[in-house]
C-alpha cells in the first residue's frame, strides 16, 4: 500500500471511499494500470534475459533467483487494483514514471486533483 | 541426507564414523565430489540460460524463479561434504549418474564396498 502524506491521510482515505467511478473512468484507470504493469513486466523479462545471458559463475545463478524474487514482490506490492486506494496507487505509478499523467486524461477533476496532490507531496 | 537401506542403517553409520580417511583418499573423494558439483552447477546454468531465452510471458518469469529455487535447494541437500556421511553421499551421486565409480578409484576396499552396497540397495 502506498504511503500517504500527513496530516490529511485519514481525510484522503475517506474521500476516496466516497468517490463514484463512472464506467468510462473505470476503463481509463484500468487501461493505464494494465499498461504500466505490462511495461514493468516486459522490462523485467528483458532484464532477466540479459542477466541470464551474462551468467558465468554459480553465484550469479542465485543472484538471478534473488533478483526475480525481489521483482515479484515489488510488482505485487506496487500493483494493487482496488478502487478504495486506486488514486494513490496511480499517483505512485505517475511519480515513479510508470504512468504518464496524460494516460489518466478523462478521470474526473476531483480524482485528478487527489492524484496530483499526492504526486507533489511525495 | 541420503536415505539408508534398512535394516543395517545403524551399522553403516557407526561403521562410517570409525573409518579412517588417508590424505590420498580425502583428495580422491573431494575431487570426485567437486567435479560432480561443478558439472551439476554448469548444467543448471545452461538450463537457466535456455529457459530465460525462451521467456515470452510473465508467468514464465516466475516459473524461472521457482526452477532456480528448487535447483538451489536440491543441490544444497545433495552435496553435503562431511566424512561421517560422505560414502552415502558419494553412493547417491553414483546412483544418480553424477559420479562414475571409476572416479573413486583409489579409495580403500571397505569404503568402495559400502558405496557399491548402497548403490545396489537403493
Amino acid at each position: 500500500m502506498p504511503s500517504l502524506p500527513t496530516p490529511s491521510a485519514q481525510d484522503v482515505y475517506s474521500k476516496m471511499r466516497d468517490l463514484h467511478w463512472s464506467p468510462k473512468e473505470k476503463t481509463i484507470a484500468r487501461r493505464a494500470f494494465d499498461r504500466a504493469l505490462h511495461r514493468e513486466l516486459e522490462a523485467t523479462i528483458r532484464e532477466a534475459k540479459q542477466r541470464a545471458a551474462r551468467i558465468k559463475e554459480p553465484d550469479e545463478l542465485w543472484e538471478l533467483e534473488r533478483y526475480l524474487t525481489r521483482r515479484r514482490k515489488e510488482i505485487d506490492a506496487k500493483y494493487e487494483f482496488k478502487y478504495s486506494v486506486l488514486l494513490l496507487v496511480l499517483a505512485d505509478l505517475v511519480r515513479k514514471g510508470c504512468i504518464n499523467l496524460d494516460e489518466l486524461h478523462g478521470l474526473g477533476e476531483e480524482k485528478l486533483r487527489i492524484i496530483r496532490d499526492h504526486v507533489a507531496a511525495a
